[in-house]
């Protein structure tokens, strides 16, 4: 019961030298990673750049303490920096002491819930994220963010709530445009694009191993940063008007209560609940994806409680909402962390750079930041999942486009809550007119089959109905239009039996429904029967009192209806084309 | 086509002498039923009671031209008329102009909403209204009715928008208790409760014949009306206190467009499709069950048209909100009615009543009205349901009593909307842990049955797994939790097989679930395989790439799938307990 709490203790237990030197390295690799990606997404949550510091600590620790995964890195991220932006910039301005306040709040909350929902196990909460609506929201999350950082690139002042505000406001301010911001920018970029692509291939081609070719690649937004630091010092590219990062305060964060104004608390739970599940979803995905490889298990309720105390750790720390990061958990996992101990190592690594490094920050262009996110968030755009989810849904792509245009055009918030509620609604939709047949008998078998599609046997007083989904109220009322039409158009029918192998659930409003057939057949007087009927459907009916009130009966198999039923007159094979 | 869309076509065409005389009997009963019913109402829907009457007027002449039940009988019914009240008591003052605006305007959007649903055969949207969640939320309404009627049986100024607050109300009007009033509001209501109960039997007994005793006993309301208006009359008890309708226009309403105020369209809007929705789903389901007693059919798309176009009827001559009714269709279709002409006949009879008797109507005291009101609506409340649908769903129960809970305590608005959204959450719920079963082969047989239950070969290297739901977003995430589970449990499997003859649909996230599964297996050194795919699912996966990557193969039968993989080694027959 306690390592189902503590899963800490699941691992230490066998933790030895060779364990410690692989998650040392993996911790190495991962914290050169993460400090530039710290910085950045502090810069896009509209938050100093110390704060994505504070955030790549304490939640690091606390992972490593109660999260299942062996090789999950825990940090700032850039869906979630940017859900950040969006929820607290609707509360204060950019720079202000409020909006910190509320940023951190946000984690805070963010964690709480997470906790909650994971003693409660409420893990389900995140099934509602239909895959095409995550898919779109990741997609359409990766343009704004790019967008975003634009502005960085060309040392301009715009802003806006959406990708046309933004776009339009680049284009206003264009007069601004700051040539050696621009130059930092571009070649930021193009070297990281050059790094990602080209790199590792050129690195192994030329002798060396492909796993310290990988590392070294991994090391290009250092590189970048590093280079264009020491540019803009050399040349005292702050005075010239590139913008920097500027004064970071050095050493560790001071623990401190987040506040507790139930306004702000308010005003920020929808924000807090999304951000929880949103980052849930990312980070267990990922989690999985990588436990898999090793066939080890994560177990999603762990999961909630590991990601909410972290966010609580960031908040008492002063940082920002986190959560498991796709790229730098399958660095760590390529870099063979073998314990969520390589998490807690590049904590100390990042604490050890806040307290020494940060001076070196002084002169880092937010341009370089703006370049590494750009080519991070780039990866996550992919548009080629409409046209897949086309190929394979059309209701699933409904859910995607919508997803991705609300998201572009009215916010992350309601873009998300519009792709949820349409895909619940297009797939009751779905399941609102089932698949049905009118079935036959294949002759000299006991196959009953589609009169549609096969040559059967029928009876004319006796009509048989197969249902291929399970009835529930999005369905019920279809079911009896159908049963209604058919019986309304074939006068002769005496039985009419409903073949039910395919429906795992009956509820009350198909009970109802059931019900009201009965009795409404019984007025037409025709007998209604049940055929197929699985065992835990038949021991719900049981608990009603719809058995006793059928006018036919229950058949364990269609054929035994059949041999009933049928009149001894002559039943011909048949085609027919009801 | 034309036929579809005016059904009158279809039944005009073959009207004669005796369809008329039935129809004309039919529609003089449910005229003397439905001129106390459409004064109060208006009554309850806080307008005035000429209104009452205008709303069965032009709207029962749309409903014979455009709808499709033979019987139905259209106008103003209580769960709408207390939806309206709730509707427009936002926006204006009752006895207000524009409370009267509102109302009418609110007819006319309703009305448009219906045409619409029904151009676009949208009735679909209705099937969203559970039954627990219509069933709760009238009988809650039902309660409110009776609450808020008991101020007139009492003759105080009560108000309150919620059970608790009308309650708290009269108690704190207590002093204002108006001794006639409750004289003639008491005795009202036990006469009509007397009525409906015994006064049918009683005159069958003294040798009535049955249909007549039905009809006399439905006159009670008229009689309750007569004699409580001749007694205030005769002792001038509204110059004592008795409240009375007082004056009411005489004659026909005039046309008039409703308002095309933008700022109230908008305030409306919500309401107006809530209207729409359970208005529709209350006479769609009477109107199926009195068609089904003589094997008709009712449309209901056009339904939707015919209710919408008699809405808009009585926007335009200055009604409100109508629908089909329960109680006067259950007595026009006792009363023989054949077509909808005998509610073409009601509105002649009514419109007949609007010129010539409302100078009768001044001294009609409001307590009677009410009275008829609280006689009517407790009808409709069944705390039983409750119990019934405890005992046969608890999912569906809590839907139901969370309606009723919030109906009482929040208004209509608030109780359906919550019922609606908590109802489909829960469906999600209930199948997003879906029944699953690892399966082995009964021994002799071509049979797979659960392990855990029955005595089966099982082979170490080969899983079987059968899903009994279909697999989409909110389960998909629950199939791999299983499937990994079970692979990292056993070691020794090789070949993983998905038993899919439950499985009626695979929506894109339950697909990419499965490329998962198929990816993560086969890192694990496990080949996936599928059996049993239902035709539908399989045309629909061979539109994606998963067939191509998937590491083993698709089986017809699962049969043929443990033929195939079961390892030549011994297969014990087992009695598992994983």
């Amino acid at each position: 019961m306690l390592e189902r709490y503590l899963p800490i203790l699941q691992w230490l237990r066998t933790y030895n030298k060779g364990t410690l030197t692989n998650d040392m390295v993996a911790a190495l690799i991962v914290t050169i990673m993460l400090i530039p990606q710290s910085l950045a997404y502090a810069l896009l949550a509209g938050l100093p750049a110390e704060v994505g510091l504070y955030a790549s600590i304490l939640p690091l620790v606390a992972y490593a303490i109660f999260g299942t995964s062996r090789t999950l890195s825990v940090g700032p991220v850039a869906v979630v920096s940017l859900m950040t932006a969006a929820a607290v910039g609707n509360l204060a301005l950019q720079g202000t002491a409020e909006y910190l306040t509320a940023a951190i709040a946000l984690a805070f909350i963010s964690g709480l819930m997470l906790i909650l929902m994971g003693v409660l196990r409420l893990g389900m909460l995140a099934n509602f994220l239909s895959h095409p609506v995550i898919s779109g929201f990741i997609t359409a999350s990766g343009i704004i963010i790019a967008a975003s950082q634009v502005k960085h690139i060309f040392g301009v002042d715009a802003s806006g709530h959406n990708l046309l505000e933004l776009v339009i406001s680049i284009a206003e301010h264009a007069d601004q445009l700051h040539w050696p911001t621009l130059i930092i920018g571009v070649s930021a970029t193009a070297f990281l694009f050059w790094v990602r692509k080209n790199l590792k291939p050129l690195l192994i081609k030329s002798g060396m191993s492909p796993r310290i070719a990988e590392v070294v690649a991994k090391a290009g937004p250092v590189a970048a940063v590093a280079t264009t630091t020491l540019v803009t010092f050399a040349f005292s590219l702050d005075q010239g008007g590139v913008r920097v990062v500027g004064e970071v305060p050095t050493g560790l964060p001071d623990f401190a209560l987040p506040s507790f104004d139930t306004d702000l608390w308010q005003q920020l739970f929808v924000s807090a609940l999304l951000i929880s599940i949103v980052g849930f979803v990312e980070s267990v995905s990922v989690a999985q994806t990588l436990a898999s490889k090793r066939r080890q298990r994560i177990d999603p309720s762990q999961e909630l409680i590991g990601l909410g105390t972290s966010n609580v750790a960031s908040a008492v720390s002063g940082g920002f909402p986190v959560t498991g990061g796709f790229s730098r958990s399958v660095v760590n996992f390529d870099a063979g962390a073998e314990t969520p101990a390589a998490g807690a190592f590049t904590a100390v690594g990042i604490a050890l750079a806040t307290i020494f490094l940060t001076p070196l920050l002084y002169f880092l262009p937010k341009a370089t930041l703006a370049a590494t996110i750009i080519v991070a968030v780039l990866s996550l755009v992919d548009l080629g999942a409409l046209k897949r989810t086309w190929q394979y849904s059309r209701p699933d792509f409904v859910a995607m486009a919508a997803t991705i245009l609300l998201t572009l055009v009215s916010g992350v918030e309601a873009g998300i809550v519009a792709g949820v509620s349409l895909s619940i609604l297009l797939y009751l939709h779905r399941t609102s007119m089932p698949h049905s047949a009118v079935v036959g008998r294949v002759p000299g078998t006991q196959h009953f089959r589609n009169i549609e599609r096969h040559d059967v046997e029928t009876c004319l007083d006796v009509m048989s109905l197969r249902i291929d989904e399970s009835l529930y109220f999005a369905n019920a009322r279809y079911l009896e239009d159908r049963v209604y039409e058919l019986v309304s158009r074939n006068d002769c029918v005496k039985d009419f039996i409903l073949m039910c192998p395919a429906i795992n659930l009956i509820d009350a409003s198909a009970l109802e429904s059931l019900e009201a057939i009965n009795l409404r057949l019984k007025d037409s007087g025709v007998r209604f029967h049940l055929s197929e009927v699985k065992g835990p459907v038949m021991d719900r009916l049981k608990r009603s009192h719809f058995l006793d009130e059928l006018t036919g009966q229950v058949f364990l198999s269609q054929n035994d209806a059949w041999e009933t039923l049928k009149s001894v007159e002559e039943c011909p094979s048949m085609r027919a084309n009801t």
